[in-house]
């Protein structure tokens, strides 16, 4: 079975623009733990600082996560959360946020440590801009290869994960693409650090994730992290797993094994209305669908419908092997 | 089982702008026709004239067709594949021009009925504009508007279905989205005028094509003819149905039986680089499948899922109903 | 000059689903409408209710418009920001729920009408779905028009107008495009329902958003009130005016002047990260400029281009008139 | 005055999939040449190869440029347009293929050197996929890598300047966005294989084209050439310049000056229905305008609001420099 975990937050209260009080209830936190812990096949959660895990409180969440039998996937840094980041973190043109942001991820590395989390997955989602000529492009870049180097470099022990976005919160991320993200990746000269994929990031990018995937694990195996939800392509929805599109999953299942990628399986959605339990249930079990039916025969059958490059074969081979 | 169809040309070659002479090679019509008919399911098929059938060859055609059991489920009249509609054919600012058009079409008219054809399915595809301020909005809307109801006034024999597209050729098509064209329709205040949806062009519009059918069906019973194919969502890449989504699908037939949709399911794709049988043929299994699994007691279920209103319970049930 | 108006939330606060509590302060609403009234052209507001007015603070909030010499342009109904409307308001399956939604805008009339304000704008953001087969597309389409024609009904000294926008919060809102907005308000029967176009919803949905001015005006002067702001053409982003686009706001005000449009100019933006009051002045003046350069000697150059349909000529016209 | 060019192909007829003879007549070649020459500023010419110029030919069409003035700024070797590229040039399965493609560009660096032309501009159009699951996607990428060194390795007196493009006509290109394009560039390890840009190209990328020049220049000096057009955010649809966006070009001809661009400004159109000659006209017309105004005091005032990063004081500054 494939490893899976779930960020944290999306089993609790989710807000938008219109609606800043959310279209739920908050739960307590240990209440989300269990519902986490219940779901068949989620090994491990992802928790956001600030929102979930702080410094006085890492010991307090780790012990829950225990009780649970839960690993701490990754620490997603709050660099997007809160007001002083507004006009960017890592690459805020004032230099003490800049500042501020490179503290909040050492933090975030000693939480880490405590939790025996190997990752911390960087979304930086104010870094960017909003109006063409609003921001010097060459200098924010810049310092925000440095700040990630800075931290990455003194915290050899654990894997920095970019995770890329191409807009929202702001209208241009810095980490818009997979391949910008890599590029800054290996601009830092680091091993440890790397770029996660979330597949709707993916899709509203343009991309075909799995060229994703293989362009990440061709240029130096550097996939390190992987966020699974579904959105109608326009927009990041943060759907269910499969309630919008099919085979593009099987030919992601097929290229992560395929390229050797060897982290987590992590469901990453907003389930503004629905049951975030339920929710995450149903991605999970998609993806273990598809995982069970793409068995050795089947992989050995896809490999040579790769060969072939026959659409129509390929198209006639999905209906007969997942549907019924 | 359900009507299915398939417009003739997909069954030959494809060009674009970079390869006028198309990537394969031109097909005798004879082998076209016997092509479709060969394909399971397939019923009837769509003409387009100047290409496939023209005042000269409508009986030669006809006797085609009836050699190998097909309906000509429609004419399309070819307002977009020759110089003279480059700047618009009913639309167009030429008055010369427009009657040409309109011309034109009764040509169809009268092709239809040699061939027992019910339907004249119009694809106005030069009626549009490029460029903003390019062309006077409410004259050409109109002059369409008036050219269709001309012609659909003297031969009220037939059903003259509108097919919208958001663009391509022209960057703004007139008949856009399912509900201008409705629009459209409704001003002529003729019975035998209503809409063809094309799924592809519905998802490039942005639309939840199920929403379409229900509005078309709602306003008035409009929803004349259907045309199947699939795409990446922004573009119209007249792919193999479900080669990229797939729970709409299922909730595309079930609104066209729910709303009493009486007419073809149509493919129409451009199989560029491929065998054009094999594509029209796995296009028509996958819509197979789907109505084969959507008997009663899965609509039954459906139903009250719809009363329920809870997308996990859909989305686990799609899971169960259509998948190993 | 044009009569510009501005929505008061404008000049606010405004967050996001990742920073609820907003990335600026709030503004007492008495600062709030005295920066209105700075601006120059502004001469209207438009107040959201529960946010900006409600039936207790009414008087006082007319007293405060008078005072700073402001019409009150629209009151637009909070069908949106309530946990209750979270599943649909005017559309919810909860009959309780549409009920208190007519309640709702029926206090809305109450207030109109001691504000002396002509219109109330509806945008029923939450009445829509997210993903397939969640919804009964045709229940849910029919509760929304009967609701709308209710209140619209017994107020018949109000306009109601209809704002579409075709997604957020919900992935497919039932008010989606100007052409489905303008069949609804048809079958309600009434003349005093029509649709509000928001330029930016209207980029989003792929429209020409001259041409959607054009089909509201000529299928029965349905064009009540027009919405300003910029976007990058694939989401809401709610920018300054002019901030992306050129050419098309020269058609706009062409279109709208053409067409006989005589309502408000009002500006709808979510300056996040900018002073609110500097944002709606930047939109205002660069409208103003168009205004200026579009005088009578030019209108009637463009009267000529548009019979010309020569689109190199009207874009070195425009490359002449407006730019130094 | 900035260097222009313009492909000389844009003067000519053009076609697409619904009107494969095109919508104009095709001109002479020595017709073209000679339009070219006298558009005021134009200097220098870019030329398909077997479209616009042959081994047969190099000598002749080099002494009609010379002639006429005009350097040769690029050839763009004609990868895309023979049904032998259909299913990928240097991409495709079939090696015989591969080798014939790299041939191709071997006698195109033949007639670089004949016409005294320093860069081969290559766009590999075809060389991507349609369907998920349709191709091998690591081989692929691999041997598209190794054609592209091992040409540029034995002609190190040229530059070879790679063009992205994110669809069509392929549905998903492997040369797709600036920087996975300019991954590949890297692996390569050559000095002398770039980036070519697209304004167009990179619109429906989702980049802001400013910045994908600021990555290219920032991580090696990679930005080779660039081609100007303009469109509508999400198709390449190959229009005038500026008719469509405004603020975006001043960015751009700001940072290309930043980073020290020294490349032509080409112009790469599609004036399907339009004069070739009166199109590019315009396009270059609405460049010098931008560099006009941009002079050293207004370049000045830029430096200084990129520092203070206000969007609102940028838009009026805007509205200052460039308005009436």
């Amino acid at each position: 079975m494939l490893p899976y975990s779930v960020i944290l937050g999306n089993l609790g209260n989710t807000c938008d623009r219109f609606l800043s009080s959310g279209y739920k209830e908050a739960l307590p936190k240990e209440e989300m733990v269990r519902q986490a812990a219940e779901i068949e096949g989620v090994m491990g959660l992802e928790l956001v600082s600030t929102w979930d895990v702080t410094p006085q409180n890492t010991e307090a969440v780790g012990e829950m996560l225990d009780a649970h039998n839960l690993s701490c996937v990754s620490i997603i840094p709050d660099l997007f959360g809160q007001k002083r980041w507004g006009k960017g973190s890592l690459s805020a043109q004032n230099q003490s946020i800049r500042q501020a942001a490179i503290d909040h991820l050492f933090e975030c590395v000693e939480m880490a440590r405590t939790l025996n989390c190997p990752l911390i997955n960087i979304w930086p989602g104010q870094d960017g801009y909003d109006y063409h000529l609003q921001s010097h492009l060459i200098e924010e870049r810049r310092w925000l290869t440095e700040g990630i180097t800075q931290v990455a470099q003194q915290a050899p022990d654990l894997q920095f994960s970019l995770e890329y976005k191409p807009k929202e919160p702001r209208c241009f991320s810095y980490l818009a693409r997979a391949s910008d993200t890599l590029l800054l990746a290996k601009e830092t000269g680091l091993d440890n650090v790397g770029v996660t994929i979330d597949t709707g990031h993916s899709f509203v990018a343009g991309e075909n994730v799995s060229e994703a995937v293989v362009i990440l694990q061709e240029y130096g195996k550097k996939l390190f992290h992987m966020h699974f939800n579904d959105n109608h392509g326009h927009w990041d929805d943060d759907m269910m797993v499969g309630s919008v599109h099919f085979p593009l999953y099987v030919e992601l299942l097929y290229w992560l094994k395929k390229t050797g990628y060897s982290g987590w399986y992590s469901m990453d959605q907003y389930p503004y209305r629905e049951d975030g339990k339920g929710a995450i249930e149903a991605s999970v079990r998609f993806l273990m669908m598809i995982d069970r039916l793409l068995d050795e025969s089947a992989l050995a059958e896809l490999e040579h419908l790769l060969q072939e490059k026959n659409p129509i074969r390929t198209q006639n081979w999905i209906l007969e092997t997942f549907y019924q």
